[in-house]
């Protein structure tokens, strides 16, 4: 076996590193997944904080431990706020991940997605084949669902990360994330995640509460991810339908052990 | 018995024709309800994007397999965004759905939809029968609640359903959908689905995904209504409170089988 | 025992008074817990209309059982409903309820929040420990989490009463509410209650249902606090996991009977 850029036992010291010190999340999201963020890091130990008008945001991330930027349903106040906020994360230190929904098939939003990137580059973007494909230049998908597997957009990928010296994850079947050097994938994670609003978007407030914790953002990427999928595992025993499925999965969150992350996360 | 406007195979072929295509539904929705109505869609097999501002609404549904217009939470951007959407929606030959919460009780908001019908006429309009008469020109009610049985509406319903060629849904006990000729009446449903929000407005999203597989749009309105009133039926059995209401609805939208729903609705 | 300030049977009184009336709530409130608050509300039996835009705002105050504003995600636009809102209501005599979410914490809000307070004074004003202090001068704590005991900012809330001739409940392990000369002490509820997001936001709507039925606000205040919490105790029982507890919350707030709030609740 070859030796892996994480070990369980890193993902699993972050989790516990979550719990410990229950990181205050600063997120400017989308009205679709708001409430489900939000409980996805209460669950998780996290502390989440919807911040996102142009009077407060910026502020905010000077304090936050970390902050979300999801573009799902971005408007003319919320992505000015965006862009103050990432600066703000930028210049006091605070790490920032960057969620460029339907990047590629929206010029809009592209545009938004784009000019975060440029003027202040996240710690983590994290995005579907799609969208990572799209943020790098390629047409991207119309809607929210990702037309390309998660390999197909890896040499984006890593380009992007070397260029702005940031850590992509592409969610997927095989979730991959990399920081144009060192690459992770797991294989953890159910097709129910796909059929629950917002599991992706929680999973950018997850990593911006790992980033809070764990200052080598491939190692606080990939936990997030081994975090939320494991958990996905657990709550799709039994194969439930998408609405106890969802409610199972906001358990998990909670009652996920480091020892159980190690435990059960496939890295390759 | 006398012939019916649709019959339950009518419907249960629409079902599967969603479940095979997963129709594309963008939703200009309320704060409210978005998260409730994205989860209903993904559940039901459909996909839903919630792109309501005013640089990507009218883009979107260019592209749309159906288009969701709810008024229950306008403001200023997102009801110009609706202008837009409805008015590509038409020019585009994306069908679209009006839900005009709470028209007639609030001046502003009935404006919104009036204009709305009058620029952009949709393929279906779906309300209670306060709304409807609303809409129509009438006092409505104060809420979002009807404070008129669906019967009371009918005569409006058929009076907007000629004179803009639109099918109109009136929900109720009854459920009434008639295109101004035809008039068909569904009695499945559960008080319970009056206790978790968002139930009817989700009903207005499903209508729109059915119209992107149902070029019948009396028959599309009709096999959407069925569909959540007959999940609302399987999830009410045992008499749950809402809040396992709520879960077991989602399940129900994902597990019913066209079978079933041909089997279980009931027409008049 | 020293004479209590409220009974177990006037709080009684007062659910059983909900339940027959069904008031109608206005809620301005976040785009976080927007479906929370309305699920809560028509669990209780009230009706929810979440109708916060500047054009609507001021006339449905007017009709309004009740009206609660929260400031958990304030927009420039928002904001100024909020306003007029609260000065309709006060004109119109219909009762209103200030959550000053992060009061304190925040410049921009906690300012929102004083002005509500200076030119519209509420009848009741819920907050945590650190929101009370922060609305009162005091630095308040950063996020949504109070960092303050209840205790702690009762001297502050005893005066903000006074100053203000109203009611104000102070949340935590042993909730407070005071009009200023009366004191009442609860202490049922669960530390599950922090790990759903909007659980005290929907407590400034539940307080807003009962201030629709019952004019001495310290009772509504009360009574509203004890039914939640005692609903959480309830919901909290086995111990569930984040997720099935908030569905079992939804589902005590239905189904607790007005004999079980006298039986239930810890007054002191």
């Amino acid at each position: 076996m070859a030796s892996l850029s994480v070990s369980p036992a890193q993902l699993a010291s972050a989790l516990g590193a979550v719990r410990e010190t229950n990181p205050l999340v600063q997120c400017l999201t989308n009205i679709v997944v708001a409430q489900w963020t939000a409980n996805s890091l209460l669950s998780l130990g996290a502390a989440p904080a919807m911040v996102d008008n142009v009077q407060e945001a910026a502020l905010f991330a000077t304090f936050a431990s970390g902050v979300l930027i999801n573009t799902g349903t971005p408007y003319a106040e919320t992505a000015e706020a965006m862009s103050l906020a990432a600066a703000s994360a930028v210049k006091s230190g605070t790490p920032w991940v960057l969620d460029p929904v339907a990047a590629g098939g929206l010029p809009w939003r592209t545009e938004i997605a784009r000019q975060l990137l440029g003027n202040s580059a996240p710690q983590i973007i994290r995005g579907n084949g799609s969208e990572i494909l799209g943020l790098a230049g390629g047409a991207g998908g119309k809607g929210v669902d990702s037309t390309d597997p998660a390999e197909a957009a890896l040499a984006a990928a890593n380009a992007i990360a070397l260029e702005y010296n940031t850590v992509v994850a592409i969610s997927g079947e095989v979730d991959h994330i990399t920081d144009g050097t060192r690459l992770v994938r797991i294989s953890n994670g159910h097709p129910l995640m796909t059929q629950v609003t917002g599991v992706g978007c929680a999973l950018g407030s997850i990593m911006a509460a790992f980033a809070g914790v764990e200052k080598d953002y491939l190692v606080a990427a990939s936990a997030a991810t081994a975090t939320l999928t494991v958990a996905g595992d657990i709550a799709a025993e039994g194969n439930p339908a998408p609405g106890t499925f969802a409610v199972r999965l906001l358990d998990a969150l909670n009652t996920i052990t480091p020892a159980q992350l190690a435990e059960r996360v496939v890295l390759s």
